[in-house]
């Protein structure tokens, strides 16, 4: 099928387009062509690059273009094929027949470091961000709703995306005063709960004006469960805009802040996990965080500093968000620090030692590796001479290396490594099948970065082996 | 009674000694006095200065030191007077009868701050907490526990109480092998909930060695709830005192991120405090902290310096909490702030303006004055030369300005003011007899430093006030 014979065959629906098929779009397209409370017609156009068109082409031949452990991706994703109320294109025209057009393009940050890899300096470039509303301006309808989800550096819904899009209507001889743009962001996960953070989650929103938010809150009502996960209108763009990378620097924030404190328990001899956990059980510091390897991902590596910059460039305030910007670089050396632990307490040469890392996404029971800090640790043991492998059950491709983890633990671990790291938090790695596989090994190093092995666990394996756990004092 | 009678008449009961009659040693005496599950002799000991007579004298006649809005006071005070098992006293010849000594001293920092009141230096002098456990070890039993509750550096119990009280001991010809020693937290609140907050609460501990920390769980268990509020033993003394002071980090590192957003959304015309509600809901976001004029009390001020410091000067470990740091940095420049806000935007000279402060506490419905912003705030108005008159129903006397709030608003308010400030949480601001009494008044500005007006109330004071309001843009 192409573009036209599907706009013809559902022209009676609405039509809602998705712009940016990545993590984020691709789930949200299903999202809306299974809308709980409404029928859409639903076109997800990505960029006419050799990596879009072969997304399109996945999707429109029945292959989800990410793997994903989450078993409703499937389902709604067979749903709406069988409906048939779903198409892909890398043709910008499908624009032109958008009631709703929802943005869900990346806007990345570009950073500079020193060489311990604290932050020297950043900037954001919206010049990817600004062409791709240029072509929405080029083709919606002069009374679409224009919706942005993209985490964008607070000010762009009100300083950019609305002198743009009325710009290019302006230029077309249409009508500015009947489009619709607001804002409202998701807090996807890809993971075993992928659709379930886009619909089941307290969306905040707002509009340009008061049709706007009516407009955005109309449409979330038909995609969300608003009757569990009510909604929360907020006075302008600005303020969704901020309280998104205010949730994400929050979370950067309170990692940066355990990381310090982790640096401190070691040198006093003392189990940094046990304290957090014990502090945990009273409710006003149940978001305390673990510190760990790293933090990577596509939001908190970037998002603080997303904010910061925006008051000066956008908002017209002064000053940094200083703090904001310091736990991102503070984040950015936790896997020089993880792998400088390891260096110095290992008493030989890493130079070809075998290491074996189990797990390289950036998080537990998740195959994501945007970002991994996996990534920065594998690359250093490499630069020491280190002959490294690596498991990982749920990253099929490791993409940013290049390289394929093994998938069966009992299988690799019948090659003897130096050491194991443990780099990921996949539940597997504590369950007991996998400490009577290490008890099996001959003797070697365990190195716990994120404090995944219970008290006992440690005191088992090291009946046989040698065991170091970041954020802890000497065992 | 002299103590020589207390203790005879008493002898058949443990003795435990409280030693500090202070927000915690007072309450907690009554804790003890209370036990419920053991009957204890307890003893108060205060220092021999003019103030701890004072208090000794009071809580023997029978007024309570402390004005607390907890009942409970009252009725746990009232009911040790009545089975007679608590005295005071400031000789330390009572720690020669203690079963168990409790040490509930204050241990402070010392700041220096530029013009700003940024922190440039600080130190932290261990001389008179050293000395306090000098005289229990010139006094004690061999074989007592000494179970230090107040709020220390890291590394205090293991590296200056234990060899401190060892050499005593020593040094009286005693043996040292039969010492305990332990480490435990409270997280007293002054207010309401005053007594709930030690015996309702999860209680983290440790020892010196196994014993001590058998010794402080039996003795725990006695006083606090634990079948509601589970214990947690850590493995050492660092760890516990680690854990104090990391918690007090957390909340004051919490308000320093959300201070630099407050300016953030200033800056964008939006309202802080309606981002930080709205982010709330989830589950992950729930400690997210609302910013106001300032942080005050007795422990957020301090401890993450505390804690710092003991990194270099009593762990052995090297480098800075930095972020812990800057959080108190940030913070006592908070009122500063405030006070600049109101300077920039009250359109008239603030010298010779009525102004009337709402509440001089440090938080909400508590009298609690012990470094509280509104004392900076007052003192910047004073010195504009602003007429200052003060409101508050919790603080009888504002001891640290030797001043009388007024008690009673509707009388305060029969007065003409030109700026109100509502400068502490206090419920009743918030009331809506509060709002009928302002909307009374004759025109003025109404400055609410920290979000305690709703969008409706605020809505309502416009049509005849100025309002403005920290943390929210221009109204």
């Amino acid at each position: 099928m192409d573009l036209k014979t599907f706009i013809n065959k559902e022209q009676d629906k609405p039509f809602v387009i998705v712009q940016g098929l990545g993590f984020v779009g691709s789930v949200m397209s299903l999202v809306v062509a299974n809308a709980i409370n409404g029928d859409y017609a639903v076109i997800g156009v990505d960029q006419d690059t050799e990596a879009g068109r072969k997304t399109v082409d996945m999707l429109n031949i029945g292959v989800f273009p990410i793997v994903a452990d989450d078993p409703k991706i499937t389902e709604y994703f067979f749903a709406a094929r069988e409906r048939g109320n779903f198409f892909a294109t890398v043709d910008p025209v499908a624009y032109s027949v958008a009631d709703i057009i929802v943005v869900d393009i990346n806007l990345d940050v570009q950073k500079s470091t020193n060489d311990k890899y604290a932050l020297t300096d950043y900037s954001v470039n919206l010049e990817p961000f600004t062409a791709a509303i240029k072509t929405i301006g080029a083709y919606c309808k002069p009374e679409a709703l224009i919706l942005v989800e993209t985490t964008v550096p607070p000010g762009t819904c009100q300083n950019v995306v609305t002198p743009t899009i009325k710009t290019m209507l302006q230029e077309r001889g249409l009508p500015v005063d009947k489009i619709r743009i607001g804002h409202s962001y998701e807090r996807v996960m890809p993971g075993p709960d992928y659709v379930d953070s886009i619909q089941n989650y307290y969306r905040v929103y707002s509009g340009i004006d008061e049709a706007s938010a009516d407009a955005v809150e109309a449409f979330l009502k038909t995609i969300i469960r608003t009757d569990e996960y009510p909604l929360t209108r907020l006075g302008n763009t600005n303020a969704t805009e901020i309280a998104k990378v205010l949730e994400n620097s929050y979370r950067a924030m309170n990692i940066a802040f355990v990381v310090e404190w982790s640096r401190m328990a070691e040198e006093a001899g003392v189990d940094l996990y046990e304290i957090v956990h014990a502090i945990r059980y009273r409710p006003t510091h149940k978001n305390l965080m673990l510190p760990g390897m790293g933090v990577g991902g596509y939001c908190l590596t970037k998002d603080p500093l997303l904010a910061s910059w925006s008051r000066a460039n956008l908002i017209g305030g002064q000053g940094k968000l200083t703090q904001s910007e310091t736990a991102v670089s503070i984040n950015d050396q936790m896997p020089r620090y993880a792998y400088e632990f390891l260096e110095k307490r290992y008493s030989k040469s890493l130079n070809g030692a075998k290491v074996l890392l189990l797990g390289v996404s950036y998080r537990g029971d998740v195959g994501d590796t945007r970002f991994s800090p996996v990534e920065f640790f594998y690359r250093c043991l490499i630069n020491a001479g280190a002959v490294v492998s690596t498991h990982d059950p749920f990253v099929y491709i490791w993409h940013e290396l290049d390289l394929i983890p093994h998938p069966v633990l009992s299988e690799i671990l019948r090659t003897q490594h130096d050491i194991a790291v443990i780099s990921a938090g996949h539940s597997i790695y504590r369950k007991e099948e996998t400490i009577d596989l290490l008890l099996n090994c001959e003797p070697m190093w365990i190195y716990d970065t994120i404090g995944l092995l219970s008290k006992k666990q440690i005191a088992d394996l090291q009946q046989k082996h040698k065991v170091i756990v970041l954020g802890r004092g000497d065992l």
